[in-house]
């Protein structure tokens, strides 16, 4: 048995309470090394008879890589204590019981082996709002959406869609051209929009804040965008802002008297300043989003920071009623801040919704404590480097996406904010090479996989480009040179997640069929009445696949409804 | 390469902050797998030349098990952040670059691979009172240590020590006793007093509250407490309270509130009762401690209860001035509430300690947020095991001390609470058979290894008791029927302990040598200055033992100063 590559710890990715009465237990094992892993378990403290009583039920294997396989089980401890150990049995017929203690040959009377979750507690367990898994999302960079009010233009406003995108020109996007196209996002299937900043700022951008408060100019009043938020929620859309809680802009005033008073300034103690005088060059002496001198962090940890910043969290909530915030640079901000945010925010409304900006692994946020989700990049990653850039074969991609599942909590996987593209990253088109066939590839992918999609503004009727500022480009309203036909095959989608449970996050998710060969992965998504195949082939030719498991049975084909 | 034994991931165990300026970066591999590890980590935002800036330091083989390699390194990012991956070299001169995506040939330019360390953030790094890591404790059982004030004598109280200790029996035990025997206390060393619960209850050891707010009559009034609390802080001894606050007693007037008014009462929901009538046989319908009916399960998430306990645990040290909380059965009360217990206990008195009763794996707890340390049972186990019930041999006790070491981040073991024994468990002279030599190592290996070490009272004069209600004997004040000898040996460690930076916390500690056929363990402790060397024979008879790193070295015995 390979020992040292079995791995389990009572921490919250392998060990965590899915819901008021389910734990889930996950084991790490080397591939192939295992045929069967059970689960021990009991209360801790049930002595019948002088002896612990436990039961054992088998573990799925729910995943495979390269290297290993993951097993899992839900178990519903009557009340609502567990301890717990494994059986392992190799393929050599060899058995070990695993526990915190390390292996024994048999499974110990001793109760102080075995593994711990202490007590199943409702308001320590992991819980996004119910709305989310049933959400679609539609990012806009509101300052490229589109010009409803030209009295708004700030100085200079190109015509929409006369240029291409720079960091600097302005073409005069506004909250009445997002109100203006709601048609357009509600006919796609969309049900939740997660605008990039809307406050007062320098930039096209705005993450560069000058006023957490007011809403830019540019974009229109805040009657504009309470009427926004209220055209949204008739339509039966969620709105979401960006928070950019991690550093203010040059201009926002606090930083500007530090830099008029220096060390006198009151607010001195808002940003992290190493010394005075306050010096930009050649390496800011003070904190700042990178190196960027103009992007000067603040200082969360500090209660008037906080105490504002928390105040501008709730202000948006209660005053215009958004359903969320997106946290900018959210790993870069102290723990304790995101716990008092998660606090107010859930006190002013119980279902918003928290989704941090974290590239990496976001265990850490993820506890139930802090964020309902993080934006998952490991997913983007995985599916981009497979449909769109091909520079990964089936099996690395399905290992890639088995990790992804393994690595959180089921229940924070059916809220994981899934996107293949951003303001950040080219298009996916771009990304595709211009291959419309990757792109609905990458699109059936997404909008059938565990989690919350969050489509790109623009993408669904084939726009194309770079990485920032090529990705900003106008939205494309000519319906010319619109793709009517990608409109309609992600609005397809769309309509089969929201109609049948087993394609959104109702069915869970499993490989059938990875081959490198074809290039074609199958997988399955399943519910208790229905399973869905999908067979995606990734090639560039037809190509004839058996799927063994449909072998003699009763197949629908949902596109063709045949 | 064994790929699949080697493990890191970001989260607080093997990626953390040790202080303001340093992160602390382990990795587990099999064991003597990898003859080299180094750390490759650089600023994410450092792109000089538009290439990635990274550095590379080896890392440390801090520890070795029968299974695995454990490596360490510790760095001061400049900027406080930090991206990093792993060069790893193997015996057979295969190199591999472990990243977060998985292993790599060669270090990867995209810097979305690595793991990452966000941000040092002062408020989210671990940090326990300064003292703890100097402090010795000693722990009392109040109604078994000294008969003070025959006054306060319950109804049946028994002559002191003229009985064995029942679960029901009374020897009038008292604050009063204790302050009368600070000096015992003071001369062997000690520098903190834990007492088991002192609150008005109905039980000799207390753990059945009645009243959170009121002392126990039989120990005292709150004006003897304070001249308790005083009289300690005068001999420089800090003073831990037990706080009982996932249960309360059967007596505990909300509880008999529920039980005359049933579903009527106000205090139905200050428990987790699961239906009327009240039941308590043959298991009880509201969740207990344990199965015990007459401890009911406090629900630490209903408000009303929070803000009683959070009133409780403020109260205390305001009003009397106690240094420390210790939390029992930690493990079965929610988060939620030991994160706001945090708070209110470090406002009210900024260096108070937080100590949480966990039996087991308790990183949930240890991230800063929660407790300062947990009660170091897994050191326990593995200190009774090898050297007073010898039922396992010395590399295994190695193996077992070495994951003690590497599961809690540095700064978490140093301030862990070590203790031998307790009123759970039997006195360690009976754990040793009666063998005064085995609780001569067992003292010499707790009082000179990593943490915050605690003595049971009584133990230090030679004490036995097998479990409860053995082991809560009276105190022996006869001085005839003391051991003078063992208390002065104690009085030696506690002595070293406090006057040779080595020997406590300022120590690292290493095994040196491990043999189980001579069943003897060599291990040091060292500072810059001063190198300990500490050869513990477990066998019973004596033995020469060349220790080959003094070889040619000037070597000062410090127990005979030779």
């Amino acid at each position: 048995m390979k020992k040292t590559a079995i791995y389990h710890r009572s921490v919250p990715s392998m060990s965590y309470a899915y819901d008021k009465e389910t734990v889930h237990i996950r084991l790490k094992s080397e591939r192939d090394d295992l045929v069967n892993v059970s689960l021990i378990y009991g209360d801790p403290y049930d002595f019948t008879a002088d002896e612990w009583q436990y039961h054992v039920v088998d573990m799925n294997l729910t995943g495979q890589t390269e290297l290993f396989d993951y097993w899992t089980v839900a178990v519903k401890p009557p009340f609502k204590r567990l301890r717990y150990g494994f059986y392992l049995n190799d393929k050599n017929g060899e058995q070990n019981v695993y526990t915190e203690r390390g292996f024994y040959s048999q499974a110990p009377q001793d109760i102080g082996c075995y593994f711990c979750f202490p007590f199943i507690h409702e308001n320590d367990t992991f819980s996004a709002p119910s709305w989310v898994k049933d959400t679609v999302w539609y990012q806009i960079f509101p300052e490229r959406y589109a010009n409803g009010d030209a009295l708004l233009n700030p100085e200079g406003t190109l015509k929409w869609g006369s240029e291409k995108p720079t960091p600097t020109n302005f073409f005069g996007g506004d909250f009445q051209g997002v109100i203006d196209h709601l048609d357009h996002i509600e006919e796609l299937g969309i049900t939740g929009i997660y605008f990039t900043p809307i406050f007062k700022a320098y930039s096209n951008h705005k993450y560069d804040t000058i006023d957490y408060m007011e809403i830019d100019p540019q974009f229109g009043d805040k009657e504009t965008f309470k009427e926004l938020v209220k055209a949204c929620h008739e339509k039966g859309i969620k709105v979401m802002l960006d928070a950019v809680f991690n550093h203010s802009g040059f201009y926002f005033t606090p930083f500007q008297d530090v830099l008029e008073k220096q060390e006198a300034s009151s607010y001195k103690n808002w940003f992290h300043m190493r010394e005075f005088p306050v010096q930009m060059e050649p390496i800011p002496n003070y904190d700042t989003f990178g190196f960027v001198p103009s992007m000067p962090k603040l200082d969360t940890a500090n209660p008037e920071v906080k105490s504002y910043l928390l105040e501008v969290a709730k202000y948006w909530i209660e005053e215009f009623d958004i359903d969320g915030w997106r946290l900018d640079v959210a790993n870069e901000v102290d723990h304790a801040f995101w716990r008092s945010f998660r606090q107010v925010v859930k006190e002013t409304k119980a279902d918003a919704y928290i989704l941090g900006e974290i590239w990496h692994d976001s265990m850490r946020w993820l506890q139930g404590d802090q964020f309902d989700a993080v934006m998952n990049y490991p997913f983007t990653n995985g599916a981009i480097d497979y449909f769109a850039k091909r520079t990964i074969e089936a099996k690395s991609f399905a290992d890639n996406i088995t990790e992804v599942l393994h690595m959180y909590p089921e229940n924070v996987n059916e809220v994981s904010f899934n996107l293949l593209d951003s303001h950040d990253t080219p298009r996916i088109l771009t990304l595709a090479g211009d291959d419309k066939d990757k792109v609905k590839l990458l699109y059936l992918f997404q909008l059938s996989f565990t989690g919350t999609p969050c489509l790109y503004y623009g993408d669904e009727i084939g726009m194309a480009g770079g990485g920032d500022p090529g990705c900003r480009a106008c939205m494309e309203w000519d319906e010319n040179d619109q793709d009517a036909a990608l409109f309609r095959f992600v609005q397809q989608l769309i309509h089969f997640r929201s109609e049948i449970d087993a394609f959104g996050n109702s069915g869970s998710f499993r490989f059938i069929e990875v081959d490198n060969f074809k290039n074609i992965v199958i997988y399955e998504k399943k519910t208790e009445e229905t399973k869905l195949i999908f067979v995606l082939n990734n090639s560039n030719k037809a190509q004839s696949i058996v799927v063994e498991s449909l072998a003699s049975k009763k197949v629908n084909e949902i596109f063709t409804n045949e």
